[in-house]
């Protein structure tokens, strides 16, 4: 038995701050034009993907950043997309900022396929801070500009698969993935804008690409499903975003991964039935998770050293 | 700032199932002595470090194992090893087979310093099976002897840090590292007897080693923690296990490796000052983790499809 899906990694090159909709969507569409020609039925685009990391600028009236935010999806920029990827019959994961009627603000991404959005997620681990913070080169303002998601982490049936989707930061939380792999997911997808340097505490610059690889493949593989992390990669108005984009199969293995900072779509195979091995044994959570023990991951949000400690 | 605790971490090559307890306790005692003239405040030993891997083994009436556990701790044969470690100063981390007075059996470890029992863990995630399986080219019969552990993970303070136990599977799932966490550890030990192939399903052997490590260095990074892995690595009785005994900080980069599969002692410097930065700043749980989207996490155990997935 097999589910063969091909899988499509649509990497983005930066975004500048004055670069249009309609340019960042045309790369898109040219990537989808690829993934077509090599097979693929599901595309996974980046977060932000049409529009620049803004979050690292301070306004300090947030309304000032609008211009970064999408009132509708999709709206007149975005909709060729949604139209070649239709013809293609491609699916696909597009992160973008959302602004919703009654002015609340998310870091969100959509799962699309057949022109319809099947499915949308609200980022829950926003990262950074909410006020300027003089100490960093650059600021990293998520905590300003988005209220966490709302949504917690559902998983859609699309393409003959359970699929499920984060954004940036979720992907370094283990919490992420087991709520969706308690709900039986075999796909999940991640958009992330990486900055190539931690600029809230010294650290050394090479784990920066060390730990988007290791929480991935660690999601995986202790989930048992396949991972998509795809970057908007390169030097994007003088901040270097890390690339490292890859397809990661349930074993934990990297079976995927991009070569350049630049547009640049990578492609795997991937068959949906090898998540079953792990679930059925190792990770037959059934059999095998110890819920009475696991009480306070989800009642306690910080430390607290018990007494005595 | 640094908290510097010299670590060794006491890999043992295999342990006949006919070999005594003395024995073992002086294949440790020598490397409690190694472990000395380097340095060492701590030593952590494998899982079950007393005995073979006897669940390796079917019997039908279990009290037939009853050899391989102890019934007090320490007890003569084991009361040399407490008192080599008092006179030497250092405390250690041992994994053994614990039968209660009242008749209950567990996979257990104990931290012991300065002559006394500072804690007590027994194995929550007990993997394998608990009927006989003629599939398999040995069993693994941990469901069958043992009891899932009564005590969650506890952590407690000592050499001047916050330390945590599991064992072996424990160190695959991420709840284990989280519920430590949550608790302030800094510093989490494993032992473990993992052989070299997955025996439950097809799977490459190399990704034994891969999981192994993968595991230790994400629960390392995801929780900002030093992971001290032991294995009792070789043939033990015609079942190969892996070593690859490690010590990983808080990056999630491993620090010292076993090169043997033998008696070998690793030993690192740790400065627990370093699980500091990752628990005030990305993974600072007080401001980024999100407990109202959790709840599936302590509430089900299983997977359940969501209605209409």
């Amino acid at each position: 038995m097999s589910r063969i899906l091909t899988v499509g990694g649509a990497q983005l090159g930066p975004i500048a701050p004055d670069e249009s909709r309609e340019s960042a969507v045309a790369r898109m569409i040219e990537l989808l034009h690829e993934a077509k020609a090599r097979g693929c039925g599901l595309v996974v685009f980046p977060e932000m993907a049409l529009s620049t990391f803004f979050p690292r600028y301070y306004e300090e009236d947030i309304s000032k950043m609008d211009r970064f935010y999408e009132r509708e999806m999709p709206n007149d920029a975005v909709r060729p997309l949604f139209e070649a990827a239709e013809k293609a019959d491609i699916a696909f994961y597009l992160g973008y900022c959302e602004l919703t009627p009654d002015g609340h603000r998310f870091n969100t991404a959509i799962l699309v396929d057949k022109g319809k959005i099947v499915g949308k997620y609200r980022k829950v681990h926003l990262p950074g801070h909410a006020e300027y913070d003089p100490n960093r080169p650059w600021q990293h303002l998520e905590k300003r500009y988005f209220e966490p998601g709302d949504l917690g982490w559902p998983v859609w049936r699309c393409r003959d698969g359970v699929m499920g989707m984060g954004l940036c930061n979720d992907r370094r939380w283990p919490e992420t993935y087991r709520v969706m792999a308690l709900k039986g997911v075999e796909l999940t997808m991640f958009g992330y804008n990486t900055p190539d340097r931690n600029t809230a505490a010294p650290e050394p610059n090479h784990l920066r690409m060390y730990h988007n690889h290791l929480v991935m493949q660690a999601g995986a593989y202790q989930n048992s499903c396949f991972v998509v992390g795809v970057a908007k990669a390169g030097i994007e108005d003088g901040c270097m975003l890390i690339g490292g984009s890859c397809i990661v199969q349930p074993s934990g293995e990297i079976i995927a991964l991009a070569s350049t900072l630049e547009d640049e779509l990578i492609v795997a195979n991937c068959d949906l039935d090898l998540a079953k091995m792990g679930k059925e044994t190792v990770f037959n959570f059934a059999k095998h998770r110890r819920i009475e023990h696991y009480g306070i991951i989800s009642s306690q949000t910080g430390v607290v050293l018990p007494e005595g400690v």
